[in-house]
């Protein structure tokens, strides 16, 4: 049995973790932390654990770096800037972090000091940090030690993106022009369980907008994303402009691409679906679907459709996931599994809940 | 026109007060104040009066009396125990008065000072002040000086029972057992503009749940407006619980009571529209009809359902309302027409919204 | 393994059983049939099956009995009237019926025939058939053949009365006063997944509304049920009013009772959860609790909450469940648990999905 | 008095008809047509009419003619193909014919036969026919006889438009390149009131999903549009790409362009604040604003927000208006007011309905 500790875990990703590691076969949840809630059990603030899980949130001071010490992974479902606090400590005694947050995950130094507007705490260990990506970085996920789960945007975006890429990268034409626009649409949940006005009932239901279009912090993610995958030659553009869905649970990311004449010649169903055919969580739709966010919702399935018209040349690529499972907490578990060279999809395989 | 000013005015009565008394005919509203938003055009705050009012909220700390006493009519859209704070001072200088929150509402000092917990500031004046439920207290109101407006779910159970006893004091045998169940239900708008987490949308969507059983401050209300039409000596008992629906506005309340022998005697159905008949805002529907709420969104009418089974010797009466307007603002404006002697449908005659 | 068929399969509890049974360790889904979707893979329908299920709807036409009849249990998700036609032979093969509709839920024939308007098939297997409530009925579902699954009001309207009724059989004194008020209210998925424009999401989102107090099918259910577990000589009168909630899933119940003197004497918080204490489904919550709907949305548990107020001699009972899963499918899998001699939570511990 | 007739009127277009005709004070509504619902009141069939309108729905049969020929006006609330075979008739009387459907929207009678699949009926009429958008083409509605009122998303796009092309024909060089690509979000409402799986609650709420992104009829409405605006010598592409958001009302259409390096130069906040500055019903809104679809909910205005982002060379347009208002209903009011030269916000100039 793995050893797991949750660091913060009021939110919702946090009740999501709880959820997932409570039913996992090989994962004894040993420890919640925080310190708002400390000695309050986890199922009086979440009454849907009753009968789930008897943890209960503790604040150890001083020993809290000790006893997460003793575990074999630590997930931290925290705001920015408390995982690289922690994590060479917890390294350098073996054990395994995970952050859900922002701290891993832009793997340049100037990037994540002018996005997030605060320095690194461990800028070394940031090097060897992994990005929790397991269809794009299963091999280094085996062996790392931190990883920086992707935020919930660029989950679908890089994994929207990756067939094209590369069968880019294989070929000398150009097979999509310079620009995409990724047009991306999240449910309530994403803006995280906190008392907001914004964020209120009836301010947010029977209601639809878009946000951030100037600097969300998940566009140099996505960039970064596209950029690894690619090589640094690449030069798309990415514009990136996120709306506000009334839905709990839920993404949907629209990416308007254009074909060059090369790019038309290319059957993108085709080579989608073997791009994707054995991957345990990703499901590229039948050619004329359009996959809607209930149909993965609460798992850890993300579904994709390809909709290429080679008369106007226009590639549209759909995708859809559940922003608190394969965009958070399901990942994070998913990247556990492979860290601990454990079945990939373990733990994991459960249905969405329809309706 | 009559001159009038809006203290408070940055929740949901607040605005919706504003959207009232900008379309009325015979109104001008001169005057919006707030601290917290001094400064602040109206429209800033609410996006959707953007070429509907110029006003802007204002703050003129000492003189902010002054400028009140100049308006014939001051609403107040406070918190509980503002209102009676300045209603003497603006009484004194001739202006009217109409509270829409609790300060006017319990005539008992000791009731008020109960349920909401502090001494009353001008307890001469509570002795004075009308309760504004016109279909109960026209000829008062038409002479008030200060209102106390109703508290929503009141105005449902009050003018849902007011037949009933209406018809019981024209009586000698009692007509229904002593018992009355209100179980009553409301949109979310209700607990008001405000950060809260229990009011995220991600709490509150796909979700139902009842509070307050213990003690809800519209019980003695509802228990002052039952006592108040019947005389000292009525004995019913009201059990009431409120429930939070999934939606933004409205509000049902389903009243279940047992007939006697002598009130299976009764056309209730027949009674009620007899008892309504030449009210502008309450409309008795058809028999064997199931009002919802929406047919009721955004307007001042109060729509009310009779079931009446003789054979279990059980009357359900069903009533619904838009919270914020027949439950708040509109019921505010109603009354206002009343004190100044207008047409008292004058700015109120819109239709429901639906879809 | 026991092999299981789902006869239907196509509306909201067919996919609930599908995606139940699909992860019931013991539990092999062997056939589905549909006559209207005959050679549609299941996941089609509901694309959130894909990776999850491959069964395929089928119509054997003439040879589906026989199909039927090699199998160990048939569950039937199809609508009134359907199962009784089909029962015996599948009994008389040794094969086990689970009936979600009504066909085997009012025991007396009268009550079926008057209640849903049509004969009954099998009388004979009515009288033997056992109401699958394992709460109450847990030893005769270890020996029936025939099952019929409760309807989802009753469910929580009976389990909400048992510790009073059991209390009230122990006692010579009576407790509760005759009368009974069950203000019970609904998701939109308990309407069933049909084209029906009372359903469409315009007209039913951002609404409420009661219905069906005259003469609901679940009100002699109801009555069934409480008289079964009192004996012929109980006199209460229930009054049964539902609603619907703009929800997906969840159903809330608030039960209105009136103690005697008697039954103030009684700590009915304690009576509860002593009553409940082993029940793997039944959470009674702590004193003071509002157990809201998504607290066992999409899973198997039912929550309780007393509000007992002695002074006003009023008792209030909240339950909440999963319409779909307690109130249908999970209830079914719990009682085919029950009918093999398994562990009652086999295949069915999994958490509710919050937020 | 304008004497108005509305035929259909059964579906959400219809009973917004029926409300803003109520109000409009130079309106008198004469007649509503509906085979199916003849002989019923139409507040029958929506309640939140009672009290605003005593209209009962007729069939005439073969009078029905001669009646809508003693009008001033008939809109036609009907679905495709309706408005066309009595357009002639009408005018030859005088009648002034606006259609909410599509029958005169496209002005190509082979887009028509194309996109409709039907042939036109009045093909001579359609050439005289007016598209319906009076910020565009408000001189020819005042002398025009009929009108095709706009789809919703066409009205959002051209209006989104609009102001760039304008700019572009005043100016030698390419200022956005020719790709542009509209990611639009409608509310449910905009699928009309029908029995529909696809439509039900449970199906749509909690939920999001693209749809049509070949072929939906309004994509050839926005190029006519955009070329009518700009002469036939433009040759920007438009990708157009709907999505189904879970909310009654609202529309959003996310407009994303590339500048060239001359369109960098531009100013567009105030090229739309220009362009746009007496207009009764577009506001454009002050700079970095995201407006919400909540914003004009129930109101005729549509807002319109300005990104420009040099840098990137992107330029963003998001427009937000109400389907069933501006993007139906109200918009044919409108349409009507300048058709009668009457003031062109007569009847319109309500608040949108906050929260």
């Amino acid at each position: 049995m793995i050893s797991a500790a949750i660091v913060g875990g009021t939110g919702y990703t946090g009740i999501e973790l709880i959820r997932l590691l409570s039913a996992h076969p090989n994962v004894s949840l040993d420890l919640l932390t925080s310190r708002s809630e400390a000695g309050t059990r986890a199922d009086e603030i979440f009454p849907s654990l009753r009968g789930i899980s008897d943890i209960v949130f503790s604040d150890l001071g001083e020993d809290t770096l000790g006893a997460l010490q003793k575990c074999d992974v630590v997930f931290f479902a925290t705001p920015h800037g408390v995982a690289m606090k922690q994590a060479e400590a917890l390294t350098q005694a073996g054990v395994k972090v995970i952050d859900l947050a922002a701290d891993f995950r832009l793997q340049s130094l100037t990037d994540f000091e002018h996005w997030y507007q605060q320095s690194h705490a461990c800028p070394e260990l940031l090097k060897t940090a992994v990005y929790g990506l397991p269809e794009v970085n299963r091999a280094k996920l085996a062996e790392a030690l931190v990883v920086g789960n992707p935020g919930c945007y660029p989950t679908t975006a890089i994994l929207g993106l990756k067939p094209i890429i590369e069968k880019q990268n294989a070929q000398a034409d150009r097979l999509i022009e310079p620009r995409i626009v990724i047009d991306a649409k999240s449910g309530v949940s994403g803006a995280g369980r906190q008392a907001k006005l914004a964020l209120n009932y009836a301010e947010t239901t029977d209601n639809f907008k878009a946000y951030s279009v100037e600097g969300h912090r998940h566009l140099p993610e996505i960039e970064q994303g596209v950029a690894q995958l690619l090589g640094s030659q690449f030069t798309h553009r990415i514009r990136f402009l996120p709306h506000l869905v009334p839905m709990i649970r839920g993404m949907l990311s629209s990416i308007h691409m254009e074909m060059t004449e090369a790019g038309t010649a290319i059957d993108w169903q085709q080579a989608f679906e073997n791009a994707y055919a054995s991957e345990p969580f990703i499901d590229v739709m039948p050619k004329g679907n359009y996959p809607d966010t209930r149909s993965v919702r609460a798992s850890n399935r993300l579904r994709i459709a390809i909709h290429q018209d080679n008369e106007r040349a226009e590639l549209t690529v759909i995708v859809v996931q559940d922003n608190l499972v394969k965009g958070a907490a399901g990942q994070a578990v998913q990247n556990m599994n492979v860290m601990f060279g454990l079945d990939e999809s373990l733990g994991l395989n459960f249905a969405p809940i329809v309706p």
